[in-house]
């Protein structure tokens, strides 16, 4: 028989507090307000939010209170990353209903502290409240050291490499065979489709490198990428050719595209979330980046796929 | 008649999101995340957070949606004003089903841009998703100029004066008129209580002045006075000798207290949500405070009343 859990409800805010930040320290923590570290010369700060709302954003039944907690910062991190900045401090607020278990709520701040710690960050505050569904919202702040621009969305220029440091079209691959099966029935193999999708994964200090050697403009692919390349194209008036042998699904995308009878094109082209950082620069590629497409003159279309419209175009909204 | 309302489903993600900025514009916006100005030199940056659950923190019944907006700005520029900096950014997620009127997400907007202009500080980012319950969720960015210490609550010392700005239990009393009569029918000589409550005032600069005029610990009054002051002797290991006549009830609170039948000094002593400073300094009185006490040596006794145990204690808890 199981115990039935302790809820936040049952031990109350202040002890709730506590446990979080037992389970995440912070020196920073526990005022009014977090004073951040000195920062370095000539550096400016960068901030960015995101909220996660369950049954939108994650399901308990997907993903354990640990990688939500971990993707709650990584696309927070991935956004300052997408700057050319370097993460720097984290805040969590917290509204969750009062029977959610201590072990939930723990369970996140682990996976949140796992991740800023990676990062080389800090979780240095929060709050926490009760509301009907479990709702996140994180908001990361970042250093852009040196006088150099941050990579905006609009500085690609035609003539540039296109380049990618990550996977593409695994998240969404990881969703469909969570809707299809559940958790516990994707078949093993393909489980490296549902990580990227329950916790996707970013390398540190990528968007610094980046930037350092000369890329101008970047993002993350978090709406999809014919959409992000989309948005790139448009304010920075160009046109994106992507390579299709480059971003051609491999063996586990195609074999998951078999197994759903989904063309897996579908989730290269349009499956956002990856978080992979996709940037433009006329110098040599990045460490850990790849070539994926160039950036050409603008023409009535914004992002190609071997020099045709792609199939594919639409990408995530919330609603 | 009255026409339908467009809905933020109606219009759409993109969309809605343009009407916030149209409301709200900054050039820092837009990207994946905002880069601030240069900042002072020798100056470090603060942040806080705070989120606002419909139902628990605000009602629409009670509240116009510009209130709502200016509130959640409030609450979290007066944590910063509470380090003794100053609020220079802040960023706004909101989650809301998608049966809300656009009208009432372009209020909130206005209302978040009018407190955020008030203290020359910029709405630089966001994130809006759909949810079952109207949440938003405020992260603010300040900036502590100088190398003196910020006025953390552990830093009040025997024999300082505590000294206020702002209101005391006013917003409580207009919780407490609303809760009786709903925001139509309090008594109009009353509504002064009411607007403490729905959106609290606190004059830009005032954490500032403090820390330049030597202040040493400063909070605001979010949980209740008691509470909160009863933070600060944990903290400082000190006691806190509250003068009963400088924060005595006045005549609108005595007023409100007697048609409720409620003693005042519950509101006094336990209401929370003023969001009025409260510091501790050994030098004068800092521009725009007034005495309310004094910093005893630690005893038995975190806060006293005159001398005396308060017969009041309790404050907010989120759950």
């Amino acid at each position: 028989m199981k115990h039935p859990q302790q809820t936040i409800g049952d031990i109350g805010e202040r002890e709730t507090i506590a446990r979080i930040v037992a389970v995440a320290p912070s020196s920073r923590n526990g005022d009014d307000a977090a004073v951040l570290g000195q920062p370095a010369p000539n550096s400016r700060t960068v901030v960015t939010t995101d909220m996660l709302v369950e049954g939108r954003h994650f399901r308990q039944d997907w993903s354990t209170p640990e990688e939500i907690g971990k993707r709650a910062i990584l696309q927070n991190f991935a956004d300052i990353e997408a700057m050319g900045a370097r993460p720097v401090a984290a805040v969590l607020g917290l509204s969750a209903p009062e029977s959610t278990p201590i072990d939930t709520v723990e369970g996140i701040a682990r996976g949140v502290e796992t991740q800023v710690a990676f990062y080389n960050a800090e979780l240095v505050g929060g709050d926490i409240t009760s509301g009907d569904i479990l709702t996140l919202s994180v908001t990361a702040i970042g250093s852009l050291g040196g006088s150099a621009a941050p990579l905006t969305l609009d500085r690609a220029r035609p003539g540039q490499q296109l380049v990618a440091a990550g996977r593409i079209g695994y998240s969404a691959a990881g969703l469909a065979l969570l809707s299809e099966y559940g958790r516990e029935a994707v078949p093993e193999e393909l489980m490296p489709l549902v990580h990227a999708f329950v916790s996707p994964s970013l390398l540190p200090g990528r968007g610094v490198i980046a930037r350092a050697t000369g890329a101008t403009c970047m993002t993350d692919n978090s709406d999809g990428l014919v959409a992000d390349l989309g948005t790139i194209a448009g304010r920075s008036r160009v046109t994106i050719d992507l390579d299709p042998v480059a971003i051609a699904p491999d063996e586990l995308q195609t074999q998951a595209g078999e197994l759903l009878g989904v063309d897996p094109w579908t989730w290269i082209l349009g499956g956002g979330e990856d978080h992979t950082l996709l940037a433009t620069t006329a110098r040599a590629v990045p460490s850990g980046f790849r070539p994926i497409g160039r950036v050409l003159k603008a023409s009535s279309h914004g992002v190609l796929l071997g020099g045709e419209t792609p199939a594919v175009t639409s990408g995530w909204v919330s609603f």
